[in-house]
């Protein structure tokens, strides 16, 4: 199956490496807002278009992914290129994925596509786990922790701060939580016992360095509710130990059966991923396949991860499935 | 919906509790081999009738669960019955699954009902795990491990030992065989590295206990290869301590992306359950209503929890999924 890339950023690179080790896949082309030729890509021989050249390009695609930013891009962008393509996004602002749902819905089956918004692991995978453990154990409870890993956005505010010449924040859930959880407590945990956060921070020469601590710690919304720790580091550290984008998490359910409902079960799924978007991209390919086919079976409209039968996502027959899998 | 019971044993029982658990579903009757009179069930006014009615009951059941063993039970009870009924198994002899879903896809599609094999949690919640982390990572390696719980079979070979009176078996994974895998050290582990065994044993009065010992940690391809420990502890212990049904494990997935797949990523999924036989339950019927579903929209023949889109499993409209667990 033949796959585009728009956008080509961490996560259209991701993309791309991970359509290498998919052999039933190959990447056609790539789509930018850029001039396409100032975008290097990694692949020899696959041309790169201007996004304002979509239309032309339609036939040479099963499955675009589009590789935008949730918060302005995906929510044109996949209503938009649906008109031309099966397209898959990784919108992950959880609390407009019913608006975004039913913005491409209607395009997609007005044009005949298929889609599938949400793709990675949070949401994704997670939602999964969350959607599994919840139909298993509907008398229960649910916790997510994020981490150890790098959260775009508070390093982006850090970054933000006067005095500020480069920094990078990594959200960490507190293992005594995690232990509570784990041995089915059911502890009620605020937002300062569930993640601390820890920055790390290249400060311009001659800052105060203790109002940057202060203007870091206080931040309202992103770190005032944590127990958040600061280390000043040189350039040459910052470029040696923090250039990597690793993340993951813990989704945990946690239930009760019985007669009496005397016992527990403790449902946990563990991510520990060295690159966020390079793991989001391999997920992201899994459903495309699934959409592909899906497609090809008549089936338009807007999916998400929980309408997509596993079985879609393997690239091997479902007897070779079951005689080995199962 | 109506859920019917056939085989009233532990598992019986367990999806007996869980139908209480499940505010869409009822249950319906319970067939049983022995004689029905003498069958107590715990729901009060539902009928207990003889499998040789199964015929005369058909229409009283949406999905009936099949409680059978694996070994002999099974194989001739889920093809049969899912002449009568749509019918849900635990089927759990991974080799012979092929074949199993062979015969119920012929009898099924024969008679227009739908059927679903091999749910629980290994086959089942495990296999998904397994399918989901290949298909995001095509390049890496998996590690099932089991425990700390209880080995119905390895239990069973204990209490044939001459001199034994009661016995019970832990299958316990290596720590330190988990740490490796969890680290991403993609360890090769022989079976004795990957599990130990723990024995509690009653022996007869008089009897040598030198020799059970002996007779249990040397005993083929159910000890012989693994670390065992024999405790010999009084009835009152054994009473006491012994009488639940745990088990868990963990599947892990461990793989890697990147252009030079120098990326690591370590993907686990953990089941700490106080009782195999209930959460097995509870698997089971979530997919029940899967299936129920499925053959409303006309889908017959049989099926396994790779061909189920996850949504299906739950009694909340896709809107309310994607509001809430997306």
């Amino acid at each position: 199956m033949k796959i585009g890339i728009l956008g080509y950023g961490n996560l259209g690179r991701g993309v791309e490496c991970a359509i290498r080790q998919n052999k039933d896949m190959e990447l056609s082309c790539v789509f930018t807002r850029r001039d396409p030729s100032s975008v290097k890509i990694l692949t020899p021989g696959v041309p790169v278009y201007n996004v304002s050249d979509v239309e032309a390009h339609k036939d040479e695609v099963d499955v675009l992914v589009i590789c935008g930013g949730s918060a302005t891009d995906l929510p044109k962008q996949t209503p938009e290129y649906v008109k031309y393509f099966n397209v898959i996004d990784s919108f992950d602002t959880h609390a407009r994925i019913p608006e975004h749902f039913n913005n491409v819905d209607k395009a997609a089956k007005e044009n005949g596509h298929i889609a599938l918004i949400s793709a990675g692991w949070d949401p994704g995978m997670f939602s999964l786990m969350r959607l599994y453990s919840n139909c298993i154990l509907p008398e229960g409870n649910d916790y997510t922790f994020w981490g150890k890993g790098v959260s775009q956005g508070h390093s982006d505010a850090i970054r933000r701060v006067p005095g500020v010449k480069n920094g990078k924040q990594y959200t960490i859930p507190v293992e005594s939580a995690l232990e509570a959880v784990r041995n089915g407590e059911n502890p009620t945990l605020t937002t300062r016992q569930k993640h601390t956060r820890e920055c790390f921070v290249v400060a311009e020469e001659g800052a105060d360095l203790a109002k940057i601590e202060e203007t870091i710690k206080t931040m309202p919304n992103y770190f005032d509710e944590y127990d958040t720790t600061v280390h000043f580091i040189s350039e040459e550290e910052f470029k040696r130990d923090h250039q990597g984008i690793p993340h993951g998490g813990f989704v945990f359910r946690t239930g009760v059966t019985g007669a009496e409902k005397e016992n527990k079960h403790v449902i946990e799924y563990r991510l520990k991923l060295d690159s966020n978007p390079e793991f989001t991209s391999s997920v992201i390919l899994s459903f495309a396949r699934a959409i592909n086919r899906l497609h090809k079976e008549g089936v338009n409209g807007c999916k998400t991860v929980f309408d997509i039968a596993p079985a879609y996502l393997s690239p091997l027959p479902g007897e070779e499935l079951r005689a080995h899998l199962l």
